[in-house]
């Protein structure tokens, strides 16, 4: 198990129901009408475009369900730099097989690369003393293995689920505010982080003071930013992170990375990264 | 059953799916430990962005499936515009559900919605003479509600699955050529058109010369569209379609408009429509 | 990947199914009972009737989830021809898996070369000059592995699903007729075949007037076939095909071939087709 | 729950697998592209043939996961004689929802109408005095619904599956002879009935003889089968029941029938009946 | 396959979804920052108590879902007597993949052993002229497991479901009575035992007489069932089991089997049985 | 939503495990043969001992997916004390359907309860000091209903699963040693509590000293326990919390809850809670 990894389950079931959805009925038509039923092939998986690669766990496991006998190698794993016609693995065995897992195994790959592409850019453009990470905005089915590719990219992962971290948002504190939310977060679930999502530096004192593991600072300028740092780390409990959330771009990042939180998240890299453009060569037998 | 109206196998497991990933195993740790089990409120579903709305037929559905007694109503449906500050519609009842299902909710809609605006900005730019489709190229396990997403955005769908309609592409006529792959298409399966992926026009004639119902010409520029446009029109077998794929941007969409092709295909609207920006404003019961 | 291959995710879930329903809670009683555990031996797949083999996939399937030690050894392959007596495979290993998974192995194969033998019988009624091809028709749940026995027999697939290819039909036509009809499927669809369901020569020569692909002639007499196809014939767009639907039965194939269609769709082979009569003699070691 | 109504579990999982195999991920194309999204009418379930209704349930259960909003009512219930021109139901709501279902609806309800008429063909033929019983012979995926058939058209179930009851039959018997066999089943299983497989009358003394609760006389004549009759009823076990197996035919159930057995099974009424012909007329809101 | 083994089908959704709900979204967030990736080991399964083994089949289960490359030995199997400190087997393979399946494999070991060691005090109990059976009360979803784990306890598995044997029951006899009861259910399904519970000897009398196969006797004193023993041994029709229910305890077993009766059912081997304390204790390559 | 509610999710798949455990293929053959399809009654569900009320969500789910048409109300509801003879419930419908639904309901009910009585006398006996926690050994498939029974039994929730909290136990420890595995998962999941497993003090010193933000102090005793809180309180790093775990038993609890720990772990909750007895009184309309 690579750090890059996506839990079993979740990637099982996203494969399952990708191939289902382009093999259909039928299978590949075209494929049955033109390509001989013993041919056998090599497709090369090759990078057409700059970036970070991830998501090879999910091409194996498509042509381990679509067919056992085809195997694929990597040269390269998921984390590394891939440049413009770079191969990056293969995939031999049956052309017809090939061929008809080729879109369902591009479609995780560009995708996922594109995921870590665009979290590297935002680490990088970050520096060093901050750590990039995602957030639950990510597409629905794919946020295992989405976050493992945020991983990949050399990012960090924010929490997974609502079963399982707390953060107090605005629509929370409406009803208790924050001294008892955190309270009361506190006394439900013993032992965990819990999070505050502020607007304002008074919202920070308090909820250093109240017992908040984490905050976070919510469409704030990197100045504001800044002061609520200072106003954390002076505060009498040690220890306590400041994540900075909403608006960071890639051209933000690093002012924002300069006013000194511990955490930036951001939703870009899931929900809106642009797929990477791989492509699959491929090479019938001689 | 709208248009834009995803096909009910795909929306359930879909969204059974983005609600198991994001309740686990404990559900909403914070709402369970802040918001009284009472409590009744209203979320209004509000642009923050201008686009087109979509996916209004999930957010049902999330709902539907957490928890019945909570009621969605839409003043905006599945293809209208959207500018921000509009309220789209709303969701009522308890409000732990809500907050429950908030994110999940707002998972789907800001990625559909992502989708039909990048749909109708190419569908825009290209003028009204060409169709803009979608491709094969999307998020694994959402292709059936991205290409209702598509429609919405007034964009057509290509084939769903490989085994709904024959496209022969460059590795396949690697095999045959052309003429007999066009045949070998035809005979294993009478009455389905047949689509030829082409680089030159002399592929292009003979595509058309053996029967091909459509021919794609890829990765050409305008100019070179607009000579196998011409070619295909004087061609004897009337009603054969061009379709225009690869390299196509907002940019250059309208170049290849220009040219005549009959569609105009682009994965970048499901593979790479970044997520409109969608939110959801609650407020608890006074 | 075999022609007569079914796509690898219903095969699964078909056989799943099937397994779980045989083997309930408890599994096979009787040889838990009786059979040592240790036991092995061979079982012989032996046609006990004249007719055509189908389904081998779908074994195989079954001892792969039932148990992987078990070997299934194939003598004959879909599509070819059985008689009574002949030995099409076997299945070697553990007594206990061979006889547990026998039934359900069974049920595929001899519903599946049911499926294949009367689709032969409909293929060599008709003569060579027509295709003869299923229907939507198909016992639920059974569909991608009854399109591949048809496939097996010598058949042809009309449309997979309602997803895939447009059919026109009267209760379609109601709303707009058969010339509005047809454009609006093809404006909402553009580039895939549409097909016409006709009653009457008017309605023939409207369709392949308006741009119709395939016209379908529901319930005709082979002389009013006869009339039809030559309309189509002389009509001024080449290459649209006529399909014969309904009433075709083995006594009457023959006749509608002699009329000149391209296609002959019957809902025979895959609804009411009877299981070929095939067995499992088994063989203790000695 | 009616006497005719499957197990919920199984029903669901059906329908939803048959709904997805007909809908695939764009839907019904047909239908988006002609029928009005508003569009309201009937359809009326009408038998084209003579027979027995079974299946209503599978029906209300695909509009069910459909299209909540259409609703299904039945004139006649299963196990009901239909005649050719019946009106059997109506469905009424959505046009589209009811072209989209229509076929999934008919493909059960004219597959599980053939087995019950099928049924109740076998039941009439041979007489008031045995029951008629099905077998482990069905189709994959559709035994529950298929056994709920054969109740309806007034057959008897046989053993569910290998896990709900204990039949010995010749592969078994190799292992240990009918003494051993039969005493290892009820020490293993206690309680259960156990029936032994028998080819001789020598046979079925001793099954008898040592507790068997059914004997099974596998492809016997009637002849043969009044001899072993007689055997039974003179032993000294009471109660033993006499089940003739194999090569029971429509035109042979009643001299089998007139050999005396308690029960006659037939796999020819779950593998082999053709479908009832039933359809659904539609018509449109004046 | 083995006297003590699950149905495969009940078997992997079983372990499916505990690896589920174990690994979540992200997977093994301890191992994955803590254990280097490369890292091999080797983890022995430890009794901690004494008992009885079962549940190997799962383990071997979880890892095969969880980690092909990760092998499992046994030198204990089900139904094997274990003592604290013996080691019954071994998993051996990455140090990642070992952990992060190890508590998934033990909640099902411990389990399913604490069943069978709970089943076996009572077959010890009870002595050697009864049989020790289970009941329908079982922890959800476990079942099958359970009962096989029953099995290796050397213990007898009543019914597995509502669909495999008749029991009348208390509820059941308000409509009918005895005596219509059991004919009604004789007539419904022929040839399988009915069972009676009775909680008056005139009961046990009644049901004897009219034809029940096994008469449950509920609630009673050993004094009663061995009154009731009598009487059924002492009717007419031989074979008729008895079987005791309810309140049977470790302490009141051995005096209800001196009753006479043939069958003891308990729920507290399935329902209330403790968990067997076994370890897995993981050593990594030097 | 309930404070003792499970995630939708897990709740619904459980569910339809079990009811299809239970149901088969055949359904309840017993009351299909003896209860009139008309038939009405009411069930109630009845305490037949004293405890502590959980999964009454589950039984609301069983109806709910076996037949809609019944209703169940609530007296009580989960976290209520019970006394024998209590009304809980009831549950009003088809008399069928109720007894169809009888068991899988009351296993749910009867099993969920057992753990929340558990619970609640751990927590009482614990005192008013510390709070009781479960752990991840829990039944397979069931961990979110019995976490939600914890709840209403006055428990908290330890982490739900390997994804969503940080354990270093003695098996990570080997690799690295606490200081640097306390800052590895600190680093490679930022924000999110440490916990380190302790079996000696200096381990606790360092533990604390490192950044843990819970010790867990395994196999101590009371004695060893009061010495590790004290030396926790009097570190430098408030709020670091004290678990304990391993040996605690019903008349342990206290000794432990007296030597000041915060927390107070243990497995018997959920692994080894025996079924608390309940049952449904069912009587006919008059």
């Amino acid at each position: 198990m690579s750090d890059a990894d996506a839990a079993v389950g979740p990637l099982r079931e996203a494969v399952a129901v990708a191939l289902d959805e382009d093999l259909g009925v039928l299978g590949d038509l075209t494929s049955q009408a033109i390509i001989p039923e013993a041919a056998i092939g090599t497709g090369h998986f090759v990078a057409r475009q700059q970036g970070v690669l991830a998501g090879t766990q999910a091409v194996d496991e498509v042509y381990r369900q679509l067919d056992p006998a085809v195997t694929v190698t990597w040269r390269l794993q998921d984390g590394d730099p891939v440049a413009a016609g770079h191969e990056l693995g293969r995939v031999f065995g049956g052309m017809r097989s090939i061929l008809s897992g080729e879109r369902t195994a591009l479609n995780f790959l560009c995708h996922l690369a594109g995921v870590a592409t665009l979290t590297r850019a935002f680490v990088q453009a970050a520096g060093g003393g901050v750590r990039v990470l995602d957030t639950r905005k990510t597409l629905p089915g794919l946020r295992a293995l989405e976050k493992a590719a945020v991983r990949a990219g050399g990012g960090h992962n924010h929490r997974a689920s609502l079963s399982d971290a707390l953060l107090i948002k605005d629509n929370h504190l409406v009803a208790l505010g924050i001294e008892k939310s955190v309270q009361a977060a506190s006394d439900r679930w013993p032992g965990r982080t819990v999070e505050v999502e502020c607007e304002r530096p008074e919202q920070v004192a308090e909820a250093v003071e109240v017992g908040a593991g984490i905050v976070m600072l919510d469409n704030m300028t990197p100045a504001q930013v800044k002061k609520c740092v200072s106003l954390v780390r002076k505060s009498s409990r040690p220890g306590v992170l400041v994540e900075v959330s909403g608006r960071v771009t890639l051209e933000t990042v690093a002012a924002y990375a300069a006013a000194g939180p511990d955490l930036i998240s951001t939703s870009a890299i899931t929900q809106s990264a642009p797929a990477l453009d791989l492509g699959l060569d491929v090479e019938g037998e001689g």
